[in-house]
């Protein structure tokens, strides 16, 4: 994807930030070679994205951002390193690279899973480590409950389960709310919860937002998969129609999954609307919907 | 092992922590089921009483406790379900009963892992859960590092990079005080920061307490694993000798290995009586000195 210059310079300190948080003065170095290949790799890093603007909606401090960015990312990479076990989706190909268990070893993949998701809560506890602390609890509380069993984890665990099976479109909601759409939601509400003043009817309102972007992200993730090639996509094209995954595309068929995808779209446009100037959420919200990879 | 009135107490308050923690209101049923299976059964609760003994030093509320030993059991729990896969120490029986990856699958269990160690830091970070908050970012910093690759997981890596290589008695301790010392201490610390007051010479002591329970812990387990049979430790007796890992009792001989456990066991008696009274502490170090399984 290409950014506009704040999003970019946002995205050059995250890296930094990334690479400063995982440093190499560790005692288990295999680990950490094996955190640190999984986590600075270049992803689309969307969810710091998320986080970034969902922050300057008010005033916040741009460390800070930049801290509870890394934290959400480095959840995100534990999931991506996990989901490509052997065990769960048994992928050999992320980023256009060997996948960490492929790279290193099945055992160390899950340690860096693991060792990451305590680096994010680690960050976010770090004695005098963020200028507003206001809310931070709120911050960990919220991250830790979209990672869990009520989000991210029960999403996955869901989507293993249904597997094979024949499920609905309801079922196929709920699953991807958990899977990718509590994590999405967490990076919004992250974000703005480090404004100097939480405004109760703009959370409200960007939980509609992130309800939507989230399952927008999840239909368009399903468009690309069925339709474009792997060395475009950078992971293995076509991996849920192979496996027999539901999916969006072959449980509505790919024009009605389009037609889906364009209306959460609009209604984001219009929730911005009514809501001001939120011109990086609605970037964001154009690059989900139109991006090819 | 048996307990004390009082020790029971806890134990009892804190299943019944567990069983409410664990509850069954939740979409993802089949993650939940294999993170109940493998939290509410029976462990010894060592990690709890620790953090319930260093506690109870100062003033400290005692539901506040009970929070904060769970996070900390879920924090154990999880890291046995891991250690216990196939691509780890590969072991089927835990506790007298079917690993989670047998009992459930192998997904699974690397999800109930996930889970649990997501859940621990909402237990924490949960609004308005506990009466006394002054540190409780401060927890949370403890627990974290003490979980990642500063302390269990990279002692976990440390654990498997040295299978089947030689090492010597100074990397052995320094992978055991990161693979199980460092949850031990945070168990101790996180206890004694929940009290009104926190005194940092106090805090210095318990952190020494702490290198050496880590390490006489680590040696009974050693001595229990060459010695006891399958049925009393209710897991699989001699895994380390078959497994080729460096251990204490390999690595100095049986009798040199009691030894450094009375030492241990000595030095600590020592440092609690220099300290004043700290009954339930002493208590732990019987314990683990004496324990059978």
């Amino acid at each position: 994807m290409n950014y506009n210059t704040s999003f970019q310079q946002f995205i050059n300190d995250l890296e930094q930030a990334l690479e400063c948080e995982l440093g190499c003065n560790v005692i288990a170095t295999n680990l950490m070679a094996a955190m640190r290949y999984s986590s600075l790799d270049g992803g689309k890093r969307i969810r710091p994205l998320l986080v970034y603007a969902s922050s300057s909606i008010g005033e916040a401090n741009y460390t800070d951002v930049l801290k509870v960015a890394v934290a959400l990312e480095l959840i995100h990479c534990y999931s991506l390193i996990h989901d490509d076990l052997p065990a769960m989706d048994n992928d050999s190909l992320r980023r256009n690279r060997p996948t960490c268990h492929i790279k290193y070893d099945e055992s160390t993949a899950i340690l860096a899973g693991d060792a990451l998701q305590s680096l994010a809560f680690e960050i976010l506890s770090r004695p005098n480590n963020f200028k507003n602390n206001a809310n931070l609890l709120d911050v960990i509380y919220n991250l830790a409950r979209a990672t869990g069993v009520h989000g991210m984890a029960g999403g996955q665990d869901l989507d293993l389960q249904n597997t094979g099976r024949k499920i609905n479109l309801n079922e196929l909601k709920l699953m991807h709310s958990l899977k990718t759409g509590a994590l999405i939601k967490a990076a919004i509400v992250c974000g703005y919860l480090l404004c100097q003043e939480v405004d109760k009817h703009v959370l409200d309102k960007l939980n509609l937002f992130a309800d939507n972007l989230g399952l927008l992200f999840q239909i368009t993730d399903d468009i690309l998969d069925a339709t474009q090639t792997t060395a475009i996509l950078g992971k293995t094209a076509n991996k849920d129609i192979t496996s027999n995954k539901a999916t969006y595309v072959n449980l509505l068929g790919l024009s009605v999954a389009r037609e889906m995808a364009f209306d959460l779209y609009q209604q984001n446009i219009e929730l911005l609307a009514n809501l001001g100037k939120y011109d990086y959420l609605a970037q964001i919200n154009d690059k989900v919907y139109l991006r090819k990879n």
